[in-house]
């Protein structure tokens, strides 16, 4: 994150509801926890240095800050929400190319298999995403980051995993870095070498899993390129065993495990995650009702793309029973090209919610602190306390539980990112 | 709608698809017909006095205006997608009040009867209409049409219905036509005082029936406050002999029919829509399939409205069974608090494609040229035509289906009404 020097303090005062998920910052929320989002009425908040110094209601801040007050820029959040800046767990952000015509395709009813062979699926984004030059493909992800933060997001996780070469790996996660550098919002990276067998390893996919492990995961580290390595354990893809290599090679070289689990089929996916201490298991549509045990057990968050199964045309994770086994439940937006071209957190709140039979206000714990603590970033971002980062989002509604029931529309009107004014009534103007 | 006054020519040229939908200006489109988007690449508009002058590739036309380029104001498509505006043939925009507690309950698990009982549910809307003032109602309302602007959307479809009582209904009436002369957005009002049974003729709706034919339909004629006639035909509520007696008493004073139909249950409401010669009939989740003929062979438009499936958790319309048989079909957002809290008719787009196989082409047509028609408006709007009004979108994609796949965000850029620019990169100006 690129972050602008200023000295002003900022005073957001009078949000109807300001939604402060205190006391969050340690673990995930679970259970009931999930509904307790610990909101201020006429609430306000004092930033100053890029974070948060005191939340509380305005009477208390007003009085607390009457010296200082005249130094202070004021945003007037009456008759807004305001929550922390939302959190994206889990995308594919860095990638060239789209695949709309696949979409029409497969509206018209053709088959996967038949998308394939007319050279379309993954193959034609790690196709496309080889082909993009470092700048180029800095440009197009660069695009999806500004759409990410006019709709209220200020972190997002982003994977590589469409280049399976490593020069095309390392480009990648390079690109990733330097959003990070350049652009507002915060990129937390993964390396995702391990997304699919690439089609000249085809007949040896154990020789992939080997190059994965022995030479693209410890460069990975030497480089400092990824904090995360992600794997695709599914029937066909990776299997356990070699998904759990892949994952135990990160581990021996500081990268924290992260597993697409349990998507297509159950796969013992869960398990796995729990097994190897992954930070978070995603997807999870066909997670078996041991695994999700397993993953409540061991603190696994449990990151669900309901967007996905929704473009997909498919039955979504079961959020409801996780959440009520103990599992933390996040929610991302899966946000590629192929199965989730979308940037919209708040869309996948209400798909949270209408298929998923989550509550508002677990959707919205979902998209902030839960999200946050499955990207290891909970003690920086995801809920409004002191110290915290100063990432916040006002909306033009008042009340949470609208961000969700009146779906389709983006509602963020003035996103702030550490400390800065970045979008103000809707246009970005930082 | 509020035309300032302006004479400079307006060029739009260059846009990389222009979605023209021309010789569509008699009658909707159905079957195959649906799929003919008649797209211009590197296409180019001419405007002048609110009005289409020529639409060709910008070749023709820039050697047409050859002489006149100097005086005209130049918007460079370069790069766009540009459609008609969208029209939206089903709103009742004209309400007080939201439900999101009732959302919110209902996702922990209360049923529809429990929420009645707690005062919830379509009288707690009437109930904030009828409070509402005609003032207070105007600016509701308005609110949610800047909205609807936003998103690309030029004509809307508004009902009375949430007042029931002649007073508050006429306040309804009022209050749409205000919007209509006043707001950018075309208006076109529906009167439909059977909405619902009110509660004080819960034991004798047929005096209610009497009460909308004999007292209110002829004064909705006499003040000339609507164009169309509409009634919610669904067993417990009207049933389809009191639709036909309401709808046949509409047409006696020139209002056209129109009907809920079929939503629930099967209840012959296509069949009476094609028999009383309805230009729509909507919702249709439960037409027979004699219903869908019928309306086939009448031409009534099919509106579907898959925002509300989607909202309450239930099956969508089979559009494709309808297109397919000769219907056509309109989509629209059935913009309303208690089932369809949105504006989003893009996403209403993306649902009609993953919801109820339409094709990303069907979806365009069905919100463009036969949500015109569903309206009587074919002549006027929805497609790019010499003469018709100028409305046109044109958006941060290069091709129409990434409207539908690129879902959850909202890619109007510009937004020309009658000829003016009224939204530009995403901001009003007009
Ligand atoms: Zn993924
Ligand atoms: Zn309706």
């Amino acid at each position: 994150m690129n972050i602008p020097t200023t000295h002003t303090p900022l005073f957001l005062r009078h949000a109807s509801q300001l939604v402060t998920l205190k006391g969050s910052s340690n673990a995930p929320l679970t259970g009931a926890e999930m509904e307790q989002l610990h909101i201020i009425e006429d609430g306000s908040v004092w930033i100053e240095g890029g974070r948060i110094q005191h939340v509380g209601t305005d009477e208390e801040l007003a009085a607390l800050y009457k010296e200082r007050m005249a130094e202070a820029e004021v945003i007037d959040a009456s008759g807004s929400l305001v929550t922390p800046g939302l959190v994206d767990p889990h995308t594919h952000l860095v990638h060239a190319g789209s695949r709309e015509n696949e979409f029409e395709k497969r509206l018209q009813g053709a088959t996967y298999m038949e998308i394939m062979a007319a050279g379309g699926g993954i193959h034609s984004t790690t196709r496309a995403t080889r082909e993009a030059s470092h700048d180029q493909l800095l440009k197009e992800s660069r695009r999806r980051l500004d759409a990410f933060l006019l709709q209220g997001v200020t972190t997002v996780e982003a994977k590589s995993g469409y280049g399976l070469e490593w020069e095309h790996e390392k480009k990648q996660l390079e690109v990733a870095q330097e959003l990070h550098r350049t652009h507002m919002i915060d990129i937390v990276s993964t390396f995702m070498g391990a997304h699919a067998v690439p089609a000249d390893y085809k007949e040896r996919p154990d020789e992939f899993v080997d190059l994965v492990m022995n030479e693209m995961i410890p460069e990975v580290a030497r480089l400092g390129l990824a904090e995360f390595n992600d794997v695709f354990c599914e029937r066909g893809v990776f299997t356990p065993e070699q998904s759990r290599r892949i994952l135990e090679a990160g581990k021996k070289h500081g990268l924290a495990p992260k597993i697409h689990a349990d998507e297509i089929e159950p796969y013992a996916g869960a398990e796995l995650a729990a097994e190897v201490g992954a930070v978070s298991a995603d997807h999870l549509l066909r997670a078996s009702e041991e695994g999700i045990k397993a993953m409540a057990n061991a603190g696994t968050v449990a990151v669900l793309l309901p967007g996905t199964a929704f473009f997909l045309m498919a039955d979504s994770a079961d959020a409801r029973a996780m959440i009520d086994a103990g599992v933390p439940v996040a929610l991302s937006t899966d946000c590629n090209p192929g199965s989730s071209p979308t940037v919209s957190l708040p869309l996948i709140m209400n798909l949270g919610c209408l298929k998923m039979g989550m509550t508002p206000a677990e959707a919205l714990t979902a998209t902030t602190i839960n999200a946050a603590h499955a990207i290891r970033r909970g003690h920086e971002v995801g809920s409004l306390e002191k110290g915290k980062k100063a990432d916040l989002v006002l909306y033009d509604v008042s009340d949470y539980r609208s961000l969700q029931y009146a779906y389709g529309v983006n509602h963020a009107r003035t996103v702030i990112k550490a400390g800065h004014v970045i979008v103000r009534d809707g246009v970005r103007v930082g």
